[in-house]
């Protein structure tokens, strides 16, 4: 089938519509109306071919919201009409150690929802930018949010799930303290999820503008990390910290205000690595830095039902499809509370 | 009580025979005649005022085994006579959250065995190159090996207890894989100590001339390093990496070789950085690189009593007080199988 897309033919090309096909469902496939897609860094860094490797022509979108249109003839977790979500990936081995654990996301054959190899044609994934996607029953959640949230839901297929993920792994609930690095997409996200974990949020940022923001979202303190005395206060208090700023960066200056056992995790890349840190601060007090990338399938459900729980969304700017090159500019600028979300009826405008 | 000690003047001397005070027994402390002084490396970069701050004069030192000889009134854990051991530590608040948990290294206010800040003469901690040192009971380890054993028991105070803290922390056992790079002081205990606990052990070195010697301090598997395609066979295959490497090297080497979830810990400080890691090396497999340092005193008097029934000990080279400085530069070359150790009655000739 062919579908209404947004993508681009080449790096150093804007993004436009175009046409895409999209396979009839298998046995085991659902098949989703888009209705939103989030619009992730990542999107802009492979369209660009910023990391190596990006095929043409790109479509991205691994943020997706929508509705089930049609099943295959095994499928028996959902029925036409039912919310559903895509994030990150659509399909894995299935049988590795890490999909046996529910940990499709560490698979070594995991596949991407953009810019992975498929039998599909044109040989590789395309995302969500797009106003229909046919994924295996096994990486499509069930959305339990009410429909008119529809839209805000979209960015917690990966941002939500992205910071989700670590916060669960190492334990944060309540008595603990958690610093999130950052308020962006992924930060913005992290503050209110540790806060509805029960623990103490302090949220780290760069620019005293962000403050007020920050405590908005739920932060019970706010540092501004250029502010050395400031940070000062909090050292060797933090559980664990979820570093989100892929820009490189001093990473001692966090490492420091971890307690002994503690944790930093990484869940930005950066295109240049961040200073070395010192090996001193970590022998110390036996801290950690560690990384994680998105989350398994079983947990990013878990994800969702606490999110509608707690009635947890993303704060979202809706975008039309044509305007995902300005987005992606602003985006550059941190101009953005906190992500952009493509309308998906734009797309066939 | 004036002893005979070696230590240095200053920064830019070797190391020559020198009497130093130590304090009469108080109500809970230790007075040990020295017998064996293990010589470690921190030894040599303190001594040399490599790392900063260092006090003179410096008698460093703390790999001590002797005999109890004196008793403050209130010891009640040890007798005159006893076989015993003093590490790296030898006061710490005994208040705090760490020393609570028996964590003393750990504790903001611990005082190491040489070069930190006491009350007794010259203001600073002197070392174990002593014929007799006087310690809190609380930092004081009983020693269970047979005696003849005595001088090779030494360098389990820090190279023991060093690798042996963070096999406990990160749970070595059985059907865990665990590597140990560096097949030095640090690096020939950890491959006996993680043997010894069950684990298969893999031994990295850049010296194809190790081979043989790893494989007899118990490694099941040794790999060169350089050898890409040697270390590439055992790609995210590792549960636990001990780095004992102090020199600057390629960590991404060896972080690629764990597998999920995955621990790469640091005991050595470089004095220049690694390079730095890179961080999609973590991100992918939930990796982490942490750090570790020494063992508290329970965990210290664990590792004690598991090498006693284990039949483990250090392999030694025993040298005469007159032979430090020989010791040190031959240390430097990496010339010693795999570590010097003081015999305490040469210090009085």
């Amino acid at each position: 089938m062919t579908v209404k897309a947004y993508g681009a033919h080449a790096a150093d090309q804007a993004l436009v519509s175009m046409d895409i096909t999209r396979r009839a469902p298998g046995a085991h496939d659902v098949q989703i109306d888009i209705a939103f897609c989030g619009v992730c860094h990542s999107d802009l860094h492979t369209v660009r071919s910023e990391w190596a490797g990006t095929v043409f022509p790109c479509v991205p979108g691994h943020e997706i919201v929508g509705r089930v249109s049609a099943l295959g003839g095994h499928v028996s977790g959902f029925k036409v009409g039912d919310l559903v979500g895509v994030g990150c990936l659509v399909d894995s081995c299935q049988h590795c150690e890490e999909c046996d654990a529910g940990l499709e996301n560490y698979c070594d054959n995991m596949t991407g929802t953009y810019n992975f190899p498929t039998a599909d044609a044109p040989g590789h994934t395309l995302g969500g930018y797009a106003e229909q996607i046919v994924v295996h029953e096994r990486y499509v959640l069930r959305v339990s949010h009410p429909e008119q949230q529809l839209a805000a839901v979209a960015p917690l297929l990966c941002a939500g799930i992205t910071t989700y993920s670590p916060l669960r792994h190492w334990n944060v609930g309540p008595g603990k303290k958690v610093g999130i690095v950052g308020i962006g997409g992924l930060g913005h996200m992290g503050i209110k999820l540790a806060r509805a974990m029960g623990a103490h949020v302090v949220a780290f940022t760069t620019s005293e503008s962000k403050r007020q923001d920050a405590e908005a979202l739920g932060a019970h303190e706010v540092v501004v990390s250029k502010d050395a005395a400031a940070m000062a206060k909090h050292a060797s208090s933090l559980d664990l910290i979820i570093n989100t700023v892929a820009a490189p960066h001093d990473l001692d200056a966090f490492v420091t205000l971890l307690k002994r056992d503690g944790t930093m995790t990484l869940v930005g890349v950066p295109a240049e690595p961040h200073p070395s840190p010192a090996v001193f601060n970590l022998i110390g007090k036996r801290r950690a830095i560690a990384g994680s990338m998105i989350g398994g399938i079983p947990e990013t459900q878990e994800m969702l039902d606490f999110c509608a729980q707690h009635g947890i969304v993303a704060d979202i700017e809706m975008i039309r499809a044509e305007d995902i090159n300005a987005a992606y500019e602003r985006m550059l600028k941190g101009d953005v509370k906190y992500r952009f979300v493509i309308d998906s009826a734009t797309l066939a405008a």
